[in-house]
């Protein structure tokens, strides 16, 4: 963690802390000593980091969170604390919320108003299933902070994209999320990534962020879809070669085993450590174990002879999980980090 | 070789057939009898076909030529020979002439003014030095006239690089070229090449032609040019994973040791088919056997030791080369594909 982005944080939540009792100890801090007091924070993240996977956004997220929690911080317009995570790493504001968040850009040249809000929470669309695969590979070369700005001063193509295609996307993914409409999700989220990763190509020096195994992803994806008449599934790509793929609860079995057919895990590695998360829809695909693997029959659209099958151990694992829930406050003092009569981590 | 492609060009150039006299046989054909007479075709061709190099662009404006000299074909305007070859391949049209050619997209809604004209020839830039390294692998799995069609349907990005940025950056190319300006040149190439891959990118469902290996060969230009500060060789990729490397005389055994350095042949490759094509290059790099690559030292700029350093069998091979002229007929009857007497190809 880059120790300003981090201090950037602390700062503008202090700016904002108001006195604080806490209900059970009954002790008084008064919003001046907020400036004064040292803090220890302890951190723990399940999730793969700089793997370009918002990592580093949901840490930050968290930071934000639990600090204004903290120190009593009121949001004084809906969007503050999402602008101050913002400080801490651009994609971090789209993280205190859950379900669907829509990050407004903003007009202001500080980016002060550069918020972003929650559009539909995690229970809106109970019918969308998500897996995250997570490829096999070394971390990425370029951090995406470096890169964005290497975009912003180089590609031809990002100033017409911000200008001419993100605007209308947005409109038409609002819409679709609001009406459950798959096939339009499908259709946006798949050319966003696309031309995200395009415009990244369009830098000098170029970023690439998806590698081949990305674009295998990408085809078992397009050629279901072409094979069906209609997105049965949808894919999307941050800044590493992650596939994060979205589909229906109906579809949800039929694309882990196209995913396990053509990703199966690399040898020696057991199915429990390979397919992580929600395993429901492990259950509904029929799959208990390695064998049931081995045993999968090609789905149709890989009749064509020519396409390679399958390529174990491209894949690290995969995350089987829904829309979750934001950032939020554990109560009981068992999941605690911290020691609360020492202030110290607990050793492991 | 698509029937209906060929059969176009041949229509064409029968049109404008002229009455051709033999000189060394005497005999006598009417323009009228073209139409009549059968042609017996028998191409070959030295370069990786299918492999997005242009082979068919090769082959179509080889075939072109050659029926319009044997027709008595004059053109009536400059370019008329490459409109036809067009019809063959979009990228036939700048393969008749040598050196530098432009490609003037035209007003016309048939084509007929979409041509292709050369801007210097093959012997104003004698400092340019050519490596083409020849990625192994299977053939590209989407043909690239169908991918551009796709990709003029479906990717917002097209029209924008068509009408803003492609104009600006052909007069900027044929300054270069004019002014032998290679930092230009190189910069001009790479972004270019880099705008292409990503508009195919931009395409629904999208167009991969860069691999793995293509985004090395990128890196490995990339890490120079920043390392000196200036660029020092230049990257192209038309449809397909090959990449054209362009440096300067006082470069090139330069670039030649890091192409070797990094992509050593796979076990079991003789130098003599890794390297191809004018061997001059390969002597100054004071390269004669595969133990002088062995012991090749590393570029400085892969001073830092996360990079990846050495793949070997990445390349199928490297064809050392310069810009070169255009078609032109051979007048000995020595290297002729056909039989004059049986007027049927040699057997081989």
């Amino acid at each position: 963690m880059e120790s300003q982005r981090y201090k950037n944080c602390l700062r503008e939540i202090r700016e904002r802390a108001n006195d604080v009792v806490d209900e059970q100890t009954g002790v008084h801090i008064k919003r001046e000593d907020w400036l004064k007091l040292k803090l220890h924070i302890v951190s723990e993240n399940n999730f793969p980091t700089a793997a370009g996977l918002a990592s580093s956004a949901a840490g930050f997220a968290c930071l934000v969170y639990t600090l204004a929690q903290l120190m009593g911080v009121n949001e004084r317009y809906q969007g503050e604390l999402s602008a101050i995570a913002r400080l801490g790493s651009g994609s971090a504001c789209r993280s205190l919320d859950g379900g669907f968040v829509k990050w407004d850009m903003g007009q202001k040249e500080d980016g002060a108003d550069s918020i972003a809000v929650q559009i539909a929470n995690e229970t809106h669309w109970k019918d969308l299933v998500i897996f995250i695969a997570v490829v096999s590979s070394r971390q990425k070369e370029v951090s995406s902070t470096s890169g964005m700005q290497e975009t912003v001063q180089t590609s031809p193509f990002l100033h017409f994209r911000a200008k001419d295609v993100v605007p209308k996307r947005i409109k038409e993914m609002e819409d679709a999320v609001a009406r459950h409409d798959f096939s339009s999700f499908a259709r946006i989220t798949c050319a966003d990534s696309n031309q995200f990763h395009a415009t990244c190509l369009d830098t000098s020096p170029p970023i690439f962020y998806l590698n081949d195994t990305s674009k295998r992803l990408i085809g078992l994806v397009e050629r279901w879809n072409t094979q069906e008449g209609s997105p049965q599934a949808a894919y999307t790509f941050d800044a590493g070669p992650n596939a994060v793929l979205f589909t229906t609860e109906s579809n949800s079995s039929l694309l882990l085993q196209r995913l396990l057919f053509q990703f199966p895990p690399a040898p020696g590695v057991v199915l429990s450590s390979y397919v992580v998360g929600d395993l429901k829809t492990l259950e509904l695909a029929g799959i208990k174990s390695l064998k049931d693997l081995a045993s999968l029959e090609p789905p149709k659209e890989l009749a064509e002879p020519k396409i390679p099958l399958r390529t174990p151990g491209e894949l690290a694992y995969i995350i089987c999980t829904r829309p979750g829930r934001g950032a939020f406050l554990l109560k009981d003092l068992g999941s605690s980090l911290i020691d609360s009569t020492s202030g110290l981590p607990f050793s492991k």
